[in-house]
C-alpha cells in the first residue's frame, strides 16, 4: 500500500508500505479521500515539528471505506462507508469539566498519531460516523471540516433571522456561512481575497473586502442599524480582533474559530461597555458530526463548489506547493484509495 | 440647601444653593447617604472631565427620602425611603437589541447629569426602588454596588457548588464575593493589598496574594484541580487579564466586570482550545437593584464591614484625599441629609 510520510522541511516522501497490524477495538479503512486542513498546511510549513514525530503520515479529513474489523468491534461490517471523528480522548483531568472533545490529554488523530493520507488506515471504531448511501466518498470527506461548522454555529446559538458576520472566507468560514445560511441567519462575509469573494458571491453569499470598505459601516447597512447578533472570527489575524468587537449589537456574541497561537490585543472596555460574550468554539462532538453528515447528505449545501482540486496521494507534494501558491483556493482532496 | 461641586483639578467646592425646581416625573429626594465610587475618584482624578460638565454635583450610589413628588408621579408617598437606579435610558437604537440598561444613549446619572452629593436631588421617578424598613438608609445607600455584584453574578450564571475566583478585592469584588457565596459558591479572592486581605479573611473568605503566591496553582489546590467554574475580573490592571484565562475549567466562564480604558493583551489561544467564555457585565437591571435590597435587608451578608467611614457632606475634599492615601479602604459614604 501507499502511504504519504511528512519528513519536515516542506517535505513528503510516498512510499510502499504493509499496513500496521490491526489491534483490537480497532478498525482498518480504506481511505477514499484525505482533504488537506490548514493545520495540515501549518505542519508542511514545520511549525508544529514538535508535536508530529517525523517520518509521520498526517491528515485528518477522511472518507473511506471499512476494510477489516478488529477483535471486540461492534456493529460495522466490511465494506460500511465512513467518515472519521479523529479525536482520541485521553485520561479525563478534573479542569475537564467532562468536555472530552477538548480534554486535556486528547490526543488528534492524524496529528499526535498516524493520519490519513495512506491507502489503509487503522482508527478506533469509536471514531466512526457512517455515511448515508446518496453522500459521495468526495464530500464525505467534507464531513469533518463541517462537523467544525457545525460546532461553531451551534456553540453561538445562532437562531433563525439572526445576522451574522464571518470573518475570513476560507473553507471553514465559509463552511459556517453555507450552515448559517441554512439555519435562517442572515450571512455577510468579510474576506479580503478577490477570488474567494468571487466564490461567495457565485454562492449568493454577501461578501465585503475590508481593505476596500469600512466593515462596521457595512454591517451596519446590512442590518438596518441593529448590526450583528453573531461574529465569527475565523480570520485568525490581528485585524480580525481588533473589527470583531465593532460589528456586534448589544449582547452580541463573537465566536473565536481561529487559531491565535499569538497573544493579541482586545478591546475588552467594549466587552464590558455593551455586555458582549466571547465563546471560544474547537472541533466537534459527536452530535456536530451527525449534523454534518445529515447536512451534507441532504443537498442542501453547495458543498461540490468548495472542492477547488482532486489529486492522487502521489500528487501529495505537488498539492502542498499548490496550496501555497493559491491562498484562494479551497478544499484539495487527496485520492488515497487503491 | 448644601452641595457638593466638582470644580476639577481635584477640586470640590460645597455651597450653599437652592434646590432645582421639580419636573413632571421627577421626583425630589432628601439625599441621606452617597456612597464614593471609583468612577467618583476617577472623575476627581480629571480622567473624565470631558464627561461632566464643571462645576458638577457628581454622585450615584444613593439613599433618601421622598421630600417632594413631581406632576404625574404615582405610587409614592412623601417620606417613603428609597434607593435609585441611575441609569437614564435615552432613545432606544436598534443595535441596543433592547438593552436599555446599556444603550448607546443612555445617560449615567451623576455623572452625565446632576449626581446624589447634595442635600436634595431631583431623579425621574422611574429609578426609585423601595427600601424596606429594616433596611438602615446606610446600608441602602450599599443597594447601587451591591445590585452591580447582583448583576455580575447574574450574568456569570453561577450555580451552588462552583468554584468561583474573583480577581481584585476592592468593594465591588468583595460584594461580588458575598452574594457569590450566598448563592452557594466556593469563592476564592485575589488581592495584593495586605489590609484588604485582612479584610477578606476577617469575612472568612479565601482570599490569596497573586504577588506572594501562583494564584493558578492555589486554584488549583483550592478546587482540587477542577479549576474556577467561574472568574470575575475586577481588578482592571493587565496582570489580571493575563492571569484570569489560566484558572478556569473547560468551558469555564470569565466575566469582565473591570473597566480596561486601554486595549489588552489576551490569550486568545486559551478561549479557543478549552472552549473559554469571556461576558462582559456593565451596571445592573431593575431586577438586580431589586435583589440587592433584598439581600441587604436580609441581613445575609456582613455589608456594614464593608462600610470604611461616614463623613459629613462639608468634608467631601477630605473623603477624597483620604480614599486617594488609603487604596485600602473599602466604602466611603457622604452624610448629605440636613
Amino acid at each position: 500500500m501507499k502511504a504519504a510520510y511528512y519528513t519536515g522541511n516542506q517535505q513528503f516522501i510516498v512510499k510502499e508500505t504493509t499496513p500496521e497490524p490491526l489491534n483490537p477495538g480497532m478498525v482498518r479503512l480504506n481511505v477514499a479521500y484525505c482533504g488537506v486542513c490548514g493545520t495540515d498546511v501549518h505542519i508542511y510549513h514545520g511549525k508544529m515539528d514538535q508535536r508530529v514525530r517525523m517520518p509521520q503520515v498526517i491528515g485528518h479529513e477522511v472518507s473511506g471505506e471499512i476494510a477489516e474489523i478488529g477483535a471486540g468491534v461492534t456493529g460495522w461490517q466490511v465494506g460500511d462507508r465512513v467518515a472519521v471523528r479523529p479525536l482520541q480522548p485521553g485520561i479525563e483531568d478534573p479542569s475537564d469539566n467532562g468536555q472530552r472533545h477538548i480534554g486535556k490529554n486528547l490526543k488528534f488523530i492524524g496529528i499526535d498519531t498516524s493520519g490519513g493520507m495512506q491507502a489503509y488506515w487503522n482508527v478506533p471504531a469509536y471514531t466512526l460516523h457512517r455515511l448515508p448511501d446518496n453522500l459521495s466518498l468526495q464530500l464525505g470527506a467534507l464531513a469533518e471540516p463541517l462537523a467544525v461548522a457545525c460546532h461553531d454555529v451551534r456553540m453561538s446559538q445562532l437562531k433563525s433571522g439572526e445576522n451574522a458576520v464571518i470573518i475570513g472566507g476560507g473553507p471553514i468560514g465559509l463552511l459556517i456561512a453555507l450552515v448559517a445560511r441554512n439555519r435562517g441567519a442572515n450571512i455577510l462575509i468579510s474576506e479580503p481575497n478577490p477570488i474567494r469573494l468571487a466564490l461567495c458571491r457565485s454562492l449568493a453569499i454577501p461578501a465585503v473586502n475590508p481593505l476596500d470598505d469600512d466593515l462596521a459601516k457595512e454591517v451596519e447597512v446590512f442590518t438596518n442599524g441593529a448590526m450583528a447578533d453573531v461574529v465569527f472570527e475565523v480570520s485568525g489575524v490581528a485585524a480580525g480582533v481588533q473589527t470583531m468587537t465593532q460589528l456586534v449589537r448589544a449582547r452580541g456574541r463573537i465566536v473565536m474559530v481561529a487559531i491565535h497561537s499569538e497573544p493579541k490585543t482586545i478591546d475588552l472596555f467594549r466587552f464590558f461597555w455593551r455586555e458582549l460574550q466571547l465563546i471560544g468554539a474547537r472541533v466537534y462532538e459527536p452530535e456536530d458530526f451527525d449534523e454534518a453528515i445529515e447536512l451534507a447528505a441532504s443537498g442542501k449545501l453547495p458543498l461540490d463548489q468548495l472542492v477547488t482540486q482532486i489529486s492522487p496521494l502521489d500528487e501529495i507534494q505537488r498539492v502542498f506547493e499548490t496550496i501555497d501558491n493559491n491562498p484562494a483556493g479551497m478544499k484539495y482532496l487527496l485520492k488515497c484509495a487503491e
